[in-house]
């Protein structure tokens, strides 16, 4: 049992599973008042659905307010204060806004959307804004005190958020200093940020991806009026702490980040945060559920003992704590990547290449570990898992949307296949794993990759499932062994 | 393409899987109601969440009625109408039931539980019902029109449906030519029904199972007061268009069914019939999603192309239509092999045991592809996979109760195991299969489960689920090839 | 007590309260109807609240459907299918169109809208629109089927519905055979009617109510694509069976009713048929909720009588029922004036003048008298007056909306002090009451207001209201004795 | 417009309505912290509607606890920190409680029913308790952090709450030190409280009024265990800020309060201190909608000048800033009288027939000022008003509580009535007035009086209401000037 004693908080996973936990009193500090003063909160924000906009103050202005209790702010600013955006840029090390998006989204994985879009916000315009858009902005994105603004990413429009290229429409025109957007954003993360980065074509620009800029869209315009409206929040199965609307850019001010040609490169920089954000959720989260499911195995009986101490459920809770160990070596190996490379402008390093491959792993493999576990969960609690009440089954739709969201299983898989193919990642993932990986195991799959790669496109596609799934597995394993 | 044509509607599915479909006309006619009329309807239904209960009249008389929208019934009768219950005790065959749940659950899967619990009432009263019993309350079930009375299925109380003899606290009174009981019922289905089958225990019966009796419950007095009350609706993440309640019965007038020590195999035999239900409608709605999934590759384009066309995606369409094959194969036999043991007592024939077997392993598979297709069909939508105004994100919530209800797959896989170990069904299982299962496989996976069961009771059921997960897919594919 | 028993249903009312009922038969029937199939309909869409809108179909298109339930339209095409708008055109007059009014809104108070601003679209359009106009719109709204078309009449925008001279802002430009609409209209009735009459102001116009034109607005432009975008719905205490929207016109095709410059006329005339019908509900809505605080009254004792039968109690229910046949007579005369002067083109007769005159006073004192009312009836209730379950806290809601829009009291008042003013329209009252009302009191009430209108406007407008209610009082009295 | 500035915050109109306002300062910071902290809260809770109630814990134990948002209970304890309890004993004066009650109210009329019912389970708990259940019960409700405990005053049954003497069937039975109840009470204000005040009727107790007692019913037993359930939480249309629910006694431990005969004496001084609550927060709701109209007028503008400066409507600020003092006038008279006779025991003196008539009269009168305050506020608004987005529907929601609970209007003329005839109130009033109104209408007023009281019993009720208006506007008038 002392073995599962390590999933009932997060900083107590953390430290079997890291060799010293950095920050560790700042995550206890978190992790104590998480787990009492937010536990209820957020579950009141689960059960409440998608919270009221308030779009006209009572003059008839249009304001557009998100209508969150005033206890989600409480919440919500608890982690900025803590440091998930300011101590990246303080300390230049990723690890501490990481550590804090585990520890915080064990007890609320929504949450840790506008923790990772905020910081979506800070990294690319402090590596690429203008000196001028930098002291505007940046400092507010970096307050240590409530008056911290938010960022935001806003990227998909209506046509999808795969094929950017062809998914884009919004228009950007310059005008003078800055530039004026107009466009739909169809899942607009963290819609009342006060600062967004926002994609759009140059008018005039090429089509597909390379004709896209990134752009920064404050909330207000520098006259003080709206710079955007809501039309609407999206009413999403969960992650409600989140507040995904749609946005009507209207001639909205906008300021370029980097370069009107190389938007492409700024957007997949913001989405590798993103992604491996996704990764570190998703374990945290297959964390929490297995420690409401232990919870609940510990106070119910049947047959005459705790169901716990049935054979076929207590094996299943051993199998699956080594399981959560693996997910968690994979996840957190694209988090160390990633802090290796993310100060990278291209033309990239191949250590930013292993590090796409590994993403693209961790994202796929972490979020179909936290759907698995969060539906053996639900299946666990009986007829109590599928009851609001109970809340496990919270956990499924929380898992299923970290499934989706910054790319579907589907697109990891054809993401994976790409890196490989064309930067030959999977090499560069081998001789990462030298060492750890026996080396006859390491053969037998590169030379079934190798294969894959060389079949004519369409089977090369159809047959990538399985071996991305071993290819996963296989790293996840040896990087926790 | 065009075996994926055959997914759109279920009679569509059905014509390319049975050799000849029964009903055909009626299938067809219910099939083009239920697609225009019921659609709207039952999608109203599950946005609308729990519906209220009415407990007070305006006299302040408890009245307990279940407010759903006016449509529901319309929906509801449909079914009683065409005869999901009166045709099989007329045509003395339970196929035309099963075929209704099938073409019926494609629409909304939640009705059908109606339709199975009253299935679960009428047939133990024609079976176990005093003559006077019979007389008195058949004829209301059976009904043609919408003077028909259903039925109900209340086993489980707060201690939890898998261990009955110990959950079940009760207790039955006789008074007079009838019982008097008093319990709360925690899961009881169609909590509105006229008249539901409830487990009780006779005053001084034998604790466990063996004390356990059955009993039907009308839903009033014989002198038209309310014979028990509804505390509330449960608030399931899914099946709204079923009112699961909490029963609390008080001195509540009761019929015995059978002898007040046959309880337990009454109780499984309704269970019987919830099972195969559960098992024809994880089928049906697993092919619900994967038409749902086609409609939108087929509109949505990225890339260039139709999301259909992409080869990944299009393998996994052709792929997972392969397995709903199976799938239905598995769950139609535990509906033909019910069709021959139904009318049984005990104690049973060894058909009886291999139906047991086969209905086990048909939950568990059928249930667990039911989720994997529900999840599959959210990741095709992408983001709009995750938002309640697609409506898809419903059959991950169908499926997952699914799952759960009529026994988790942990309790399939157990009692599977029992069933082999008693009465050594999986050889019953291979006998039946033979000529269509290659005998060698049999030969190798029939020395696998006796070497299973030869081993202690806990090594026996840690190792059990592999072993049971291989038998359900090789009795599956065999069945459907 | 008999005197009571004519409150149970609208047809009993209407027997005690016109000398003949037109149409009795048919408004039996309607009655039957209503009584039964509706009740659990419009209680389950008040119960219910917003519908949702479907903004995007899965092709991502936008569609702005608002998704009601199905038994919606079932109700809804009652009232058309009936007649409430074809018999008007057919037989020349309003008086069917009223009577079905009073009779539907006695069971849904809220549906009256659709049918008012249905009338309101196709009567202008049959006076004002050119043939062309016509022969393409005008049978749509006629159809005696399903396919029935409904009509909206959007005016008011953000800035407020009184003063429409400075508060439409929406622009009216020339496009050949049309006109292109641009603007947010705020308060949109039935927004998703598939023609719309609304107020727009051509480019170039005069400023104030004299710039004013009225336009068609189609939903659909005549390329089958979305004319106009519902941007919500509102959240409303009460009508919840109307969809109250902002809509969204941006170059939206429109067609001119009239000419560009007396848009304000038919305005106007818009709004007498709403006002009216206003009138006619709020009356029906008083009967209703009187017939609900009978139905209570009847089954509830305290101190051991029904408490019907105490004398305090008693006596407000025969005071009431006077005052509901005043209000009723106030209300009908208003209709059969306006049956009088709907087809006349400006500039208008006495007889017209003297019609606004009534419909301010009706739309004023029914509306105060529908409140009242409705508070009344939730006082006799009790506790559970206070409770949704209940269903009677629902009157009060409807009957607040009904004090507010087509004009507050306060804008009731100071028009109906314009027409005194401008027209004499006092004087024209008096001598349509010669006869039923008592000379001296006529001498001393024209004396008042003639002392009235000659003071200062400000003085005016501030001693105005318990002299414009003495008259509604006076008025409403002389009608029904 | 400097009179109308005393009405935005409830201090500054205490300050013009009362000679000095005692505890001034606490009430400041009362109001500071209220009117920026709470006032999101409060509308938060307000949008929600009823809570959840979370049933049965995970291990199957019933629990019963509302889930209210965190939030609330941080808005909850304010008032109960800053005194509204403990100074009532410590201070031996009601003042600082109804001061607090009426700042308080302006911002949430709901969260003043939980401190009114606490104050009606500390007095009769601290007038008529034995030493040994003031011991144990006593220092919870009063003491200063947040372990303090609830009251709850829990008297109605379905039966209705008018006649008391016929509708609670509680039944009480006794059982060494204590007694046992069992019944169901069906509008429980406060339904988590820690400790109620309940109505039952001991066992051979004589039928009617006189055979009930109050009784202490803690919300656990003394071995721990829940000693009452919670059936539900009503769905009420406001106070949602107080979990009213039904609650069900079943051998529930309760301790008796004064004698087994002395029952109804006491719960009429328990309903002497909420009725008195009730007029204090009907006043304060009608000052917030004031304050909230005049905001509203103040920032709109219709034909070019602000709507506040339309004559018609600032005349209607004014009077009804006139009408707000007098109601203020009677509400605080009816507290400052109940201060001096709530030590009394039975027989009562002059003063406390004297302050039964004044509390009536002002139960009445503010409730009806309060309902029409909200209303008119809501035609301020205009359509506006009718939009949940507004909120100032929410005064009238609130405002048709207080008319109904504690007494409807109905109940207030009869029981006035009563104190007239038995007790010469009537005289006691018009002594107590001797100096502030004029003789001549003084003795008008009593002749109508008396010669209403000489009637016959039914024409005596039916001719009440005028009479009592009259005198509660004569009352409130004479105290206010």
């Amino acid at each position: 049992m002392s073995a599962l004693e390590s999933i009932r908080a997060p900083l107590g996973f953390l430290r079997t599973a890291l060799p010293t936990v950095p920050h560790h009193d700042l995550l206890e500090s978190e992790q104590d008042w998480w787990s009492t003063a937010a536990l209820p909160i957020s579950s009141a924000i689960d059960r409440a659905g998608i919270p009221w906009v308030r779009m006209f103050d009572r003059s008839g202005k249009r304001v557009d307010e998100i209508l969150y209790p005033a206890e989600y702010y409480t919440m919500l600013r608890r982690g900025y204060r803590a440091g998930v955006i300011w101590r990246a840029l303080e300390e230049k090390s990723l690890i501490p806004s990481y550590l804090l998006i585990y520890a915080i989204s064990f007890y609320d994985p929504g949450i840790c959307c506008p923790y990772t879009v905020s910081l979506g916000t800070a990294l690319p315009l402090s590596k690429y804004g203008s000196a001028e858009t930098q002291g505007r902005f940046l400092p507010h994105l970096l307050s240590k005190d409530d008056s911290v603004w938010q960022g935001a990413t806003w990227m998909t429009e209506i046509e999808g958020g795969s094929d950017l290229g062809a998914g884009v429409k919004t228009i950007a025109r310059p005008a003078g200093d800055r530039w004026l957007l107009t466009g739909d954003k169809y899942f607009a993360s963290n819609a009342h940020a006060e600062l967004a980065v926002a994609a759009a074509r140059p008018e005039g620009a090429l089509p597909g991806v390379r004709g896209l800029a990134l752009f920064l869209v404050p909330r207000f315009r520098s006259d003080g009026s709206l710079n955007l409206s809501i039309r609407r929040l999206k009413d999403k199965i969960a992650t409600r702490s989140v507040p995904t609307g749609e946005i009507e850019l209207r001639e909205s001010e906008a300021y370029l980040l980097g370069s009107a040609d190389s938007g492409i490169y700024l957007i997949l920089e913001v989405l590798n945060l993103s992604r491996v954000a996704n990764s570190v959720v998703s374990v945290a989260l297959a964390q929490r559920a297995m420690a409401d499911a232990l919870a609940y195995a510990e106070c119910r009986a049947a047959f005459g003992k705790r169901i716990l101490d049935h054979p076929l459920l207590h094996h299943q809770f051993q199998a699956r704590l080594h399981s959560l160990r693996s997910a968690f070596a994979l996840a957190w190996e694209s988090v160390r990547l990633l802090d290796q490379v993310w100060t990278e402008h291209p033309p990239y390093s191949d250590r930013y290449h292993l590090f796409r491959l590994v993403a693209h792993l961790a994202k796929y493999w972490t979020a179909e570990f936290a759907i698995d576990t969060a539906k053996w969960t639900m299946e666990v609690h009986g007829g109590l898992g599928t009851l609001a009440e109970f809340g496990v089954e919270r956990w499924l739709r929380e898992a299923m949307i970290l499934a989706i969201w910054e790319g579907t299983s589907h697109r990891q898989i054809l993401d994976g296949l790409e890196v490989m193919e064309r930067k030959q990642a999977h090499k560069l993932l081998f001789a990462h794993l030298a060492g750890s990986a026996p080396s006859h195991e390491v053969r037998e799959l590169e030379a079934d990759i190798q294969r894959l790669l060389t079949l004519p496109t369409d089977q090369k596609e159809v047959q990538a499932e399985p071996l991305f799934r071993r290819l996963a597995f296989f790293t996840a394993s040896h990087l926790s062994s």
